[in-house]
Parts: C-alpha cells; sequence; structure tokens
C-alpha cells in the first residue's frame, strides 16, 4: 500500500490548473511535516502556502523547471501548478541537517498530495531573492524549496536506468523516469 | 492512513532484539527509497544492509544516540537493533543535494517500517571512521547516517512543544517528543 503510494508519487509538472487545491488541503500537508521525524527534534522548517490563482501566478514566474528538458521552458497558462507551498529554513534554531528535515517532510507531504489524487514536484532552481521580496521572507529565513502540487495531467513512467539517468519525454508526451537497479545500489557486507 | 502511518513512525530506539528482520524485508525497504524521488534524478545514494547478529553488534559499537538524554547510554543487550540499513552517498556521481535525498530515502523507508509493524530511527551520530573499515567502505562513499530497525519495545508520545523542543523520557520509561504546533510553523502570504 505504501508501494503503490510511492511508485505513483512521481514528480508531476502539468497539471489541470483549474482544479483547485483548498488552504485546508495544504495545512493537512503541513501537519504530516510536522509530524514527521526532525534531526534532534530542533523543526527548523517553516512553510507559506498559496493556493489563489494570482499569488500562484506570481510564484510561478520565479521557478525554474526540469533541467533536463532543454526545449520546454516548464508547464503552459492551464497547465501549471494549483498552488504551492514554500519551504523555509529558521536559521535562527540551528538545525545539524535542515537539508535532510526537507527531504523528509517533502516526502511527507507528496506521499499525503498522492493519497488526496494530487501530485507534485520539489522545485529547488528558484529566482530566491525576487520570491523573498514576492513573500516577505525575513532574512533569518532561507528559501529551501518550492513544492508545486496540483492533478496531475501527465503520465510519467518508471524504467530501469542502463547508465544514463536523465529523464526524458518521449512524443506521445510521456514522461520517462530511469531508476538505478536494486543491484545497483545494494553493497555487500561480508 | 498515511496520517496513521506518519503518526506511528516514531524515532524508536529500544527494540526486542530476538524478534529477526530478514534480508528480503531490508531489500523491501530500499527498493522503497530507490523508487522515491531524487534530485535532478541522479540517485547517489548506496545502502549497506545488516540482519546477522554478529554483524549487527559490530555496527551497534559505532552508534551514538539520543543526544538528549544524558544519563542514557543507548539500548542495552537485549533490546538493541534487529537490523540496519547503513546509507552512503556516492560522491562520484556528484548529486547537488544528496542531504535532501537521504531525508526522501529515510521516510520512505520508516514509513515502510512501520507499516509492517516495524519501527527505527534514524541515526547521524557514528564513529565514521571505524565503520568505514569495518564495512569496507571505498572513499569515494561518504557515510551519511544509519536507519536501527527492529520491533519496538518502546511507547513514544507526540506533544505540543511551548518553547523546549527537546525530547524527554518520563518514570515510565514512556519517550515524549514535543512538536511546534501547525499555527508556529505556517507563514501568512498576503
Amino acid at each position: 500500500m505504501l508501494y503503490e503510494l510511492i511508485t505513483k508519487n512521481r514528480s508531476y509538472r502539468r497539471f489541470y490548473q483549474d482544479k483547485a487545491i483548498s488552504e485546508s488541503t495544504l495545512k493537512n500537508l503541513v501537519n504530516l511535516a510536522r509530524l514527521s521525524a526532525s534531526a534532534a527534534n530542533k523543526q527548523p522548517l517553516k512553510f507559506i502556502l498559496s493556493s489563489e490563482p494570482e499569488k500562484n501566478a506570481r510564484i510561478f514566474d520565479n521557478l525554474a523547471w526540469a533541467a533536463y528538458l532543454k526545449d520546454w521552458p516548464g508547464p503552459e497558462e492551464g497547465e501549471r501548478p494549483a498552488a504551492y507551498i514554500i519551504i523555509l529554513n529558521d536559521t535562527g534554531i540551528s538545525s545539524p541537517y535542515p537539508q535532510v528535515d526537507l527531504g523528509i517532510a517533502c516526502q511527507s507531504i507528496l506521499l499525503g498530495a498522492v493519497e488526496k489524487g494530487l501530485g507534485g514536484c520539489i522545485l529547488a532552481g528558484l529566482k530566491r531573492k525576487k520570491l523573498r521580496e514576492l513573500l516577505n521572507i525575513p532574512e533569518q529565513h532561507e528559501i529551501m524549496a518550492v513544492i508545486a502540487l496540483g492533478h496531475p495531467k501527465e503520465t510519467v513512467v518508471i524504467e530501469t536506468a542502463d547508465k544514463d539517468i536523465k529523464y526524458w519525454r518521449d512524443t506521445e508526451g510521456v514522461h520517462h523516469v530511469p531508476k538505478r537497479p536494486l543491484e545497483e545500489i545494494i553493497f555487500k557486507f561480508d
């Protein structure tokens, strides 16, 4: 059952933009992150939510998409995310591993999204200075990542990686993600 | 349902040591990590599995436990983990965010463990040099963390943090974890 959620939880980048996501749904997702593990239980992460079209549009302008798809500048109008969760690191809290916390939080949020029929993508290619101004983020908080969310409008398939791990999109618009095989990532301990 | 898994997924540090965990269970858990998101799909993480008592004992000697519990040196014989997953970063792969990948992988593995009636804890306080020798880890691989696993033999409860976020253990041996409230971690965006 978790296996199903994890295989369904692909990085989706095209959405039914007009299918809205409520703020209370976003709060439920952040609550999953809140209840997850945090290094030394420091809990340095803070969250900004956006689910209104006008706010979403302003955030969208500060995001970079899918580095391996050179000819694709990102989702076009109509296929953009219906919501965002911006994740900050409160440096005043001095966590030993904020990035590990970020990974844990993202996984909780995205698995929760998939369970609700949503999907999303973690974006780290950001115009951080502009985002900081737009969202009025105090200096003490570092912008770590943005999770884009929506009802997915694309098919993503997992494949076994030969050597190249770059994801790619075929002529039908299906997104392919090569994953290294289990034999390659497990080391023996004798 | 995911909410239930996440609330059950506490950091457990005492286990029924003689309740074994099979290597195939560990492989299933690593497979959940394998199928999870990875920054730029680089997949730099490698995994070493240990489920045999003699190997476990050698790993145990290189772990530090629960920094906030000053009077507790870690689980005593009989309550130690029944298995370990050691997670490495293959620096030859040059991921932009190996620690985020680590967080995602740990969350997938631990949620999978909880679903199977197991539990665990992410440990980063490690005697890295000794572990490297013991496990014969090539220079190119950085030891990131060890996940300790077993059938939990303790009760862990979540509380709402007032100010202090240090976890603590009461006289009954119940482990208390204060989590910051939702209002504290969500910022407004107007």
